[in-house]
Formats: C-alpha cells, sequence, structure tokens
C-alpha cells in the first residue's frame, strides 16, 4: 500500500525540521560558509540553470503565459550572477541568532536569560520568480531556520535546477543538505499548511487575496507580505514643488510596487497652487488622474467614484482627493488606508508631528517617498518580504524577524514553594552585559 | 429594520478602535493616572462587584458548576483587593511605548526610526475567572491599547459590574471609557474574530483545544496561550536529593498549572539511585505515577501506555521513563513535548549546555523547577499569559507583547529615483541614542 501523500510529506517536513534543528545549532562561521558553499554550486550548476528555465520558458510560451509572468520567470546567466552576487551579500550580514535581549538574577544563584534563536522551519509559498528560491534559501540558512518552498507551477523545472544546486552545495558544508525542500504540487501546498507541529512560520510572497487564503488555510502563523494602499497627504504650508517632485516619485518610480501611492489627498487652502502643476507632470508621466469635485475643478480630468477611495491599482492610475484640512486626511487614511506607508508633505512641523504620531501604519513618512519602504533602502540588507500586519515583524522584514527567543535559566536546585510562601524574596536584578 | 448582531458589534468594535488610537497617543503620565482611577472606581463600586459576583454564584450553584470553576469564579472583597492591588502595580511598570529601537540615517538629510507603539486593539476571550477582566484591562490600558473583553457565561455580572465600574474610572480620566467593552454571547464571539480589520490580536485564555477552535476561526494572530506538556530529565551525573526536590516542586507546587511536569524522564545508570528516593518523596505526595517496564522495576507502582507519553494529566499524575541517555531523552522531548518548558537535573556542564543548545522550548531550565516558567516570577511584573507558539511573544508575554513598532522616515524632499539610478547612495550610518 502506498501513503497517502499528505502522509509522504509530513515525512519530509520531519526531515527538514530535523536538519532545521541541527542547522540551528551551527555558528555563525558554518552558516557563512555553507552559504559560499550555495553560491560556488549555483555558479557550477549556471548552465543547468539556465538551461532548465529555456525549457520552463518555452513552455510557458505554448501556454500563452502573459508577458508581465514571462518576464518574471526569465532567469538568464546575468540574472543568475546578480542572484548569486545577492545571496553572498546575505552571507556578510549580522548574524541574527544568539543575541542575548536579557540577563537577570531572580534570586541569588537563579539566572535567567533571553537568547535570540532560529525560528525553526519556514514554508515559503510564492509566485513565479524563481530567483525568489535564491533570496529565500539565503535568508532561511543564514538565519539558522530549514525552508519548505513552493514555486509557481511554471517555474518547476527552473526551481528543481537551483534547489539541486544548492542542496548540492550544502552536502560539502556543515549544513545539512536536507535542511532546504521543494514542493511541487498545489496538494502540497494545501497539506503543507496543515502541519503547525512541523511548520513554524509561513511566509506567502503573492497578492493580497493570496495570502487571505492562505491564513484561512492554516493555524501557523503567517507573515503577511500583503499589498499596500498608501497615501500621500499635501498639507496647506507646503513647498510646492518638492512635493510634486515627491508625490510623482511614490506614484510613477515603480507603479506595481506595494508602497507605490494609490491616493493624493489635498488640503483645501493648498489645491489651487498645487494641483494645476501635478496635472500637468502627472499627466506628463502617463499617470491617469481621477479626482472627487473638487479636484476636477483644478484640472484633474476623470471623475472618481467611492471605489476609487482605498483602491490598489498597482497601474499608472491615481486617486485625488481634495480634503478640508489635516483632520480630514487623517480620517480618510483611517477609513480606507491598508496600514502599510502614508506620507505627508508639509514644512508645518506641528502637522507633520501630529500625521507621525497619528497614522497607525507599519511606515509614516514626512517629505519623502512612499517608495522608501524597503528592506534594502530601511538598510536591513535583505528581506524576506513587506508585513502589513500589526503584530512584528512589521514593515519591510529581513533576517531579525526570522528569528524568535528562548528563555534559559540556570539554578542550583532552586523551587518555587519557598518563594510561593514567602520564605525567600526574588531580587529580579538586571545584570550586566558581558 | 434591526441590524443583524454582527453589525452591530462591527459598530462597537470601531467604537473601541476609535478609542484606542487616542488612547494610544496618550503620555505615560496619562494612562498611570487612568489606572489610578480605574482602581478607584473598583474600590468605590467594589459593594455592587461583590454582590453581582454572589448573584452569579447563586445561580452556579443551581445550575450544578463543578467546584474548581466554582472556586475560580468567586470574588469577594478580599479577592478584589488583591486585584486593585494589582492594577496598581502595573502602573508601576516601565512604559513599553515609545522606545526607539533603531535610528538610522539612510542618506543626507534622510533619517529613519523604528519606535515602538501599542497594537491597537485586544481581542481577549476568557474562561470563568472574572478577576481576569481587572487583570486584562490593566495591561491593556497600561500598553495604550483597547480592549473587547469576553468572560464566561457563568460571570457575566461580575463582569458587568467590573466593566461598568472601570469605564466609569476612566470617564474621569484623559483616556476614553470606550477604550473598553464587553461582550455578553458566544455568537458575539465568534463575530469578534471575523473583524481582522478592527482587532489586532486575539489572546484566549483558556484549554489548548479552545485555543485551537479560535486559531481555526479567524485570521487575526492570536496570541496561542497554551497548555504545557513539560518534562524534567534527570541526568546519570546529578546530585540526587536536589533533583528529587526539583521535581517534586515541579510536579506538586500547582499541579494544574500549565508550567508543572508531566513526564519524568531518568538516565538509565542513575535511576537504581534515583528512582526509590523519588518513588518514595512523590508518593508520600500523593502522586500516582505510571512508569515503563525498568521504572516499575525500580518501584514504580503503576505501567504507563504509549499515551502517557506527551499527555498533559494537570492533576498529580506524572509518568515516568527510564532512558538510554541524554540523546535518548532529547529526542523523547522532541517527540512528545510541546515546546513550553523543559528541564534538567545535572551536574554535568556539558550535559547542561547540550540540553540547554538543543531542546526547541520556549524555556529551558538548568537545576530549577520548571514552575518558575511565568512573568511575575521573571520579573516581567504582570503576564498576559504564557505563548508556546514559536514567534514572538514567546514564553510568559509581558506589557511588552502587547507592543508592536512603527518605521518612522523623515526627509527634505527625497525620492527614490536618484538612487535607483545611481546617482545618490544610501549611507545607512547608526546614529547614537539620544
Amino acid at each position: 500500500m502506498i501513503n497517502p501523500p499528505a502522509d509522504f510529506l509530513r515525512h519530509r517536513a520531519q526531515r527538514v525540521r530535523r536538519s532545521a534543528l541541527a542547522l540551528g545549532r551551527r555558528s555563525n562561521g558554518q552558516r557563512i560558509a555553507a552559504l559560499e558553499a550555495m553560491a560556488a554550486a549555483l555558479e557550477r550548476h549556471g548552465g543547468a540553470i539556465v538551461a532548465a528555465n529555456t525549457v520552463d520558458q518555452e513552455a510557458a510560451v505554448r501556454e500563452g503565459l502573459a508577458a508581465p509572468l514571462l518576464a518574471r520567470l526569465k532567469l538568464n546567466g546575468a540574472k543568475l550572477a546578480g542572484c548569486i552576487q545577492g545571496l553572498r551579500q546575505v552571507a556578510t550580514l549580522p548574524d541574527p541568532v544568539g543575541h542575548r535581549q536579557l540577563h537577570r538574577e531572580l534570586a541569588a544563584g537563579l539566572e535567567l536569560e533571553r537568547v535570540t534563536v532560529p525560528v525553526g522551519v519556514l514554508g515559503v509559498v510564492f509566485e513565479s520568480r524563481p530567483d525568489a528560491v535564491i533570496q529565500i534559501a539565503a535568508l532561511a540558512v543564514r538565519s539558522g531556520n530549514g525552508a519548505i518552498l513552493k514555486g509557481g507551477r511554471e517555474a518547476l523545472n527552473t526551481c528543481q535546477a537551483i534547489v539541486t544546486a544548492l542542496q548540492e552545495g550544502l552536502a560539502g558544508s556543515a549544513v545539512d543538505p536536507n535542511s532546504l525542500d521543494l514542493l511541487t504540487s498545489r496538494e502540497e501546498t494545501m497539506a503543507l499548511l496543515r502541519l503547525d507541529d512541523l511548520v513554524d512560520l509561513i511566509v506567502p510572497r503573492g497578492s493580497n487575496a493570496f495570502v487571505r487564503t492562505i491564513q484561512d488555510n492554516t493555524r501557523i502563523p503567517v507573515l503577511g507580505h500583503a499589498d499596500g494602499v498608501c497615501h500621500l497627504y499635501v498639507d496647506q504650508l507646503v513647498n510646492i514643488d518638492m512635493a510634486v517632485a515627491v508625490a510623482l516619485d511614490a506614484k510613477t518610480q515603480y507603479p506595481a510596487a506595494c508602497n507605490a501611492i494609490e491616493t493624493l489627498l489635498v488640503h483645501r487652502h493648498v489645491a489651487r497652487r498645487f494641483l494645476p502643476p501635478a496635472v500637468a507632470a502627472f499627466t506628463a508621466a502617463g499617470v491617469t488622474l481621477r479626482g472627487d469635485e473638487q479636484a476636477r475643478a483644478l484640472g484633474v480630468p476623470e471623475a472618481a467614484t467611492p471605489e476609487d477611495w482605498g483602491h490598489e491599482y498597482l497601474d499608472l492610475i491615481l486617486a485625488v482627493r481634495v480634503v478640508e484640512d489635516l483632520e480630514a486626511a487623517l480620517e480618510h487614511i483611517r477609513r480606507h488606508g491598508s496600514r502599510h506607508t502614508d506620507v505627508i508633505c508639509t514644512d508645518d512641523e506641528a502637522a507633520a508631528a501630529r500625521f507621525l504620531g497619528t497614522v497607525d501604519s507599519a511606515g509614516v513618512f514626512h517629505n519623502c517617498s512612499s517608495r522608501f519602504a524597503d528592506g534594502f533602502r530601511y538598510g536591513l540588507g535583505a528581506e524576506v518580504g513587506i508585513s502589513t500586519q500589526t503584530m512584528p515583524p512589521r514593515g519591510p522584514v529581513g533576517l531579525e524577524g526570522l528569528v524568535t527567543y528562548r528563555y534559559r535559566l540556570r539554578g542550583h536546585g532552586h523551587t518555587v514553594a519557598p518563594f510561593a510562601c514567602g520564605e525567600q524574596r526574588f531580587s529580579h536584578r538586571n545584570l550586566l552585559e558581558a
């Protein structure tokens, strides 16, 4: 009798977990060496990986995959070299493991410490892009975690060639190659979501709807890498040229990104001065503007409907609304925002402070583009994704988001009973860092 | 037409959210004063609260509520005074809000900081104990969060009297009384779990099955306050008297707690010396012992079945197993543990280091009782509960687990485009703390 797929997957996940727990005990140097071995193996197998990608691309063309997806699927020698360079950069990032966050004497001879440790096993489910496999594998091994990866069906050959190379590289290192595994079917993905005793964190990389489907089908914590409805509010006291330049960058520098703005809010006292040059600049950049009545009176060509507020276009479209004042802008963002990143442009420090202290988003910016909301730009080195959840890790998530902590308590036969009856008392004395 | 209950609840949750966002902007002093106002109001309404509790108790007796539940339901004047004292202690804890975790110059004039902020709105669902309302409300307000509370049906009158008093107290403070709300029906609880746009964290306080049911019915992150299957392993090189005393405390000091041990693992080389005095001590303390064959040969009276390993008794029952060596103990814990708290008793520092570095639990202890796994004993001041999840907050969760963080970026018209094309470069210079 053949085991059902779920049992087979459980067996594989157990193998990853066992390897991951060993990986979590490897030293910083051993994990860095493992990343170098992974990079070298990718270089050795570059030809096979690019060839596998060609097979995937040909099949995708035959099946009529849309052009943007085809572009994301493509992995030629140059792009692969960039990925390998990125992997080596992850090796240079500070070790997130083994930081002592707390060191406290609870009572004489009884010492508590809290130390960062790897999460364990990551379940990473992503769309098309095969380069994500390399990035995620690098972040997982660097942070001492195992990873079960599931890429898009259309990238299957590429993903398999990459994971084979990565495992071969790990085989020559102190890290067990079974720390990484690749799933190939949607059925396996659904079964993965049920392994809450073996998988510690699910990282979905895809659309908002994709993330919600995963959240609805698992008890495992999900790092919510969702889309964003970002706002830019232009306050009454503002340098018009600066505000136009920041708004333009925030919309057009890469409109398909989750940190591009979708709605422009303009204080009514500045609308008459701001909107005409802004409309000209946006129109020249090919942006379609949809405004409320007051915005249309000042040159915005199309009319916005209620559905435009809070809508994520991910395209060269921008909703524009003239608001009564700062408070009305805050209320609009509270109602329609997605708590990703929101921007105020103003020369009024009090207005900026009110905005930065009130807007309940992972990123709140003053006089700069929302497009800075990014792990690389924040200086985190690399990112797993951007989380719009409230609980940490929040915003751009780097290596630090892939570790948890553990309490260690060392005593000399200490029991609770004498503390419970008042015979002994806790000292709770924080100890200096070594 | 009357609105369906779900709409009515959504309206109430919106009111809590709005109040909570304002509460989150209150100063440390204002939140401390609000706690004092809550304490004073509980003192003023002590008579009404105790009277309401008498009504609940009488109804519970009529309905035949089990004795332990009746005991937990009871709230007399002395117990209430203790709760009020606890509330005032929470006021003295360090403010978890407003800590700058990161301060970095990204480029000239572009400064990033990461600051702790309240989570927003907590949804807290708990069983019987009405005193939990006071504790949770104190922690919520202290950390700048709103809270929607749902207690057990049998404690309804008491909970209502408490929340009415707390709200009256808040009415005289800078904190909006609507920051706290009380749900009264199971239907409202299920609807609450669906308000993922208004509620940021669910804190269930109850059995493991209760927590899982909640996890299965919500997209909102759940602070997994689950039960624990804690192990104590007695290594071969050990002070027998110390190990017996620690094991006895870990099992009997309060057997119904999740941090009491459920399984005792004994190295085969020490079993002959350790088990006879341990069996005598446990038997004298009224503990039923269930052992494997080797343990029974050394005096453990009852036989353990495979179901005993990994079972949480929460009672004066203890499973006992003789293991080959430390590695066998680690393997047993890996298979049967719940990653709560596990203990090694040994005089061998290398064995202790291996155990503390390998066991994948929120707490790993050396030569002390598992019963120390507790927020008060750790010096956290107060706890929301103990989380057995992997992601932070993990283990005993204090105020720090009720805050998240926000990135604030301040520029002078900075756009991403010149950085993307290489015209400008990031400095990523960490700035000194003020």
